[in-house]
């Protein structure tokens, strides 16, 4: 029996385990070549990766240090007394292997495997593998198989009213944060719109980090409950909530790999409004040269993907294309978009019109789940929402009741110009780019990083004049976004 | 910049960097989430998976940790100023996303991927999505270009002598140890055989740990090239020359993810063929019920693939199949085996028969490259110099050379017998199951661990009579295998 050790070393995503080399009767190395150990204490285990210390100040022989993740998965105290073994890998691998030779996995089969990775059991190597041989062929039963399971692993929100509405982009537009106007439009309307969100992981910014700008997102679930029970609505954080876990280690994994199957995407994102309790959902699918999707013979594989499966699911479902050419607004950054987003529900001047636009037509289609509403109506009831101020007040009462940040934040005061190499106007505006050079400036982690868009496709720029400008919150940041943004500003000017 | 500070924790294969959460002017959880950076010095960089650390002791600010892997790869001092950025992926790895897509790739893309993997630029993760894509679809001609490059890659060892003879086993048989009876009877006759050998990744012993119970097998390559020039031969671990170091980190991901298609394991065996300077290779393939081969028809195949990618590569191959059924000899474990060799080459009488019959069988095949021998001549020639003590006194001066173990190791003195439960005859041995109670016994870190198998296939046993003997060096070891073996014994007895 070991001793357990909290070691303050963070892993994320892994659980990582530290044995002294020598001393505790069992060959550390010998552990450390299967690369997993099972750790099991009164009435809990865990799987681990070993890691080997040699350092007795760390750690002392007769115990076993557990790294932040491990140690709060495992839930058991300081010195409580534990056994390792070599992890018997999961059943559920021999599914994985079979699906690596070319089978088609059933049902049961793929509930094996997403439990097991939902339950933090798979290494990311493992995930990877799973991942790569999706990717090679998934039939449409095993994505919907793959979409139940993951929707039912985890927490289920549950909401009273029968339409429970819900709008989702597929992402990869910078700037795109329509979310945050269409939720207070519906919200005013009087439709239920529970909308949790997540945070970026390779983008500058997610809903649940430019709403953190103006208020608190992250809430339980009994605040969550009462937010909407009073307001219709609420923009908060999905992470707290638990809602299908199992696709959250997926996309630890997708993410660095850059697996981006409509698979994947499909069984993602509908997992997530499944669970959330959401009956009717509109899909935003910008198309672009630069965007997730290329091409309308993509999105048109990818929309009837999405109808299959959530039919299949008794989810109603509406899926718009839109133009992913460009950033949308003029932020990019959470401090930045939340600036254009506040000035479109203000009706200001300034307002960026496409992201007013935008948000419009896509409330519009949201409000025509209301029964009530004629078809076609939708979009001239987003408008008098927005235009009488109503929609502005509803975001108030959002921003009021999760709890409104009391010091405003302002844009990074570390700034640098991107001007334009000649006279001519804009043709093309990289949204890959444009999303890298903000995040090497420090978004979303740094509230205040970002870009700020001057021109957009279309108008005419003179040689040097600015095309964006970068904010940072550090000089180191601002001098990495620098470097590459002089190598490749993502922007094309044609003279 | 930051200060390098070595931290004693082994994550072994991986590189591990560490840094404060606060206080670096970095945001140490943003680096974290792109799981790999880039730590670069005054003339040398590497990239590493990152872990945050909350402890004051282990790190101070303005400091990096630097984990054992990353701090020898790295080879800078402690003090030394680095910076770190988000790791650029390498470019080869859109060449492994175009693999996933269903691609095949040309030469140049497989050696830029193999580059990089020998360099540790790619994660397990990573790895295992090559792996997994590979495994999908792999052409004839990715397969050739994989061998060459894994070959190219690392040391090549290079001798005088026109012909240089090896053999190899694809493995999987427990107690398989031919090599330590062919390799003397060979240097005996006057051929050039150099054999470098792996240790156990996942079976109870390779040639590598079974010669270590004997002899010195860690020598650098100018003490293996002296060995060889005085006796034809040497019996060394392969490890320490770096001959096709990426077929080192391949395997690291592929037994754990127990992937082991024909194609990987051709390019495995052959790339450290082709490095270690082969010309002429026996390849031994055991065909059995619980042997990596299954089937006459797959062994066929895989001699197939073996000979064609030999052939482009200018190897001169000869292929054996032979029986796979069950363990050969009597010891599981680098003690136990190294035990039945020297029997064996002693000429013992209790010498086991079928280990004995096997290393003169190959003996044989290795000695036909001799052009002097006429075809045929080459078993009697083996049979010749075991049985007149030649072979045993090449085995001793090898030992001599290498550095003979002064102290003799014993098998493990905590000890258990499996009995037979019925009174009947052996009908069948599990391979895999024998080689994971050997394992789990603490072979073949502990030396004296293993399995004396005491009666084999064909042999007629009475209820209780001892099938075989766990020998273990730790208590712990002794329950870990007798807990497997008394729920599955890997013996099935026909009464």
């Amino acid at each position: 029996m070991l001793k357990i050790r909290r070691i303050a070393i963070d892993t994320h995503p892994e659980n990582t385990a530290f044995l002294l080399r020598k001393g505790n009767g069992y060959s550390a190395e010998q552990f450390q070549a299967l690369r997993k150990i099972r750790i099991a204490g009164a009435d809990a285990s865990i799987l681990a990766t070993l890691a080997i210390a040699d350092d007795l100040e760390l750690l002392g022989p007769g115990e076993i240090g557990l790294g932040e993740q491990a140690f709060r998965r495992l839930g058991l105290p300081e010195g409580a007394e534990v056994s390792i073994a070599q992890a018997q890998p999961p059943q559920s691998l021999e599914y994985v292997r079979r699906k690596i030779d070319g089978d088609t996995l059933d049902d049961t089969e793929i509930r094996a495997i997403i439990g097991d990775i939902a339950c933090y059991r798979y290494s990311p190597m493992e995930i990877g593998a799973f991942l790569v041989a999706c990717a090679g062929f998934m039939s449409t039963q095993e994505t919907l198989a793959l979409t139940r399971t993951m929707a039912e692993i985890g927490s289920q929100l549950k909401w009273t009213s029968p339409v429970v509405v819900d709008k989702h982009c597929i992402g990869g537009i910078p700037g795109n944060r329509t979310s945050m106007i269409v939720v207070p439009i519906v919200a005013a309307h009087g439709l239920i719109m529970p909308k949790t969100s997540s945070r970026a992981i390779t983008s500058p910014s997610g809903t649940a980090d430019t709403m953190e700008v103006l208020a608190n997102v992250d809430l339980s679930e009994a605040e969550l409950q009462a937010v909407v029970e009073q307001e219709n609505a609420v923009l908060a954080w999905g992470g707290r909530v638990n809602l299908s876990p199992a696709d959250d280690v997926l996309i630890s994994v997708e993410r660095p790999l850059r697996i981006d199957t409509f698979e994947q995407m499909v069984a993602s994102i509908l997992s997530k409004k499944l669970a959330a309790g959401s009956t009717h959902l509109v899909i935003d699918i910008p198309v672009g040269p630069s965007a997730k999707v290329r091409s309308e013979r993509e999105a048109i594989r990818l929309r009837k993907l999405f109808e299959y499966i959530a039919h299949r699911l008794g989810l109603t479902l509406d899926v718009v294309m839109t133009d992913g050419s460009q950033p949308v607004g003029r932020g990019i950054g959470p401090v930045l978009e939340a600036r254009d987003v506040m000035a479109v529900l203000r009706n200001n001047d300034d307002a960026p019109a496409d992201l007013r636009e935008r948000a419009l037509m896509l409330a519009g289609r949201v409000l025509e789940f209301d029964p009530e509403l004629k078809g076609g109506a939708g979009y001239a009831r987003a408008m008098e929402l927005l235009g009488s101020g109503q929609a502005l007040a509803a975001m108030e009462r959002l921003i009021a009741k999760q709890g409104k940040r009391e010091t405003p934040l302002e844009p990074g005061s570390f700034q640098h110009h991107i001007g334009s190499p000649v006279n001519g106007t804009i043709a093309a505006i990289d949204c890959h780019v444009i999303a890298r050079i903000a995040r090497l400036a420090g978004a979303p982690m740094d509230k205040g990083a970002g870009i700020d868009l001057l021109h957009k496709v279309g108008e005419r720029v003179r040689r040097g004049e600015a095309l964006y400008r970068i904010h940072a919150e550090s000089q180191a940041g601002l001098a990495f976004a620098r470097e590459l943004a002089e190598e490749t500003s993502g922007y094309t000017v044609a003279p």
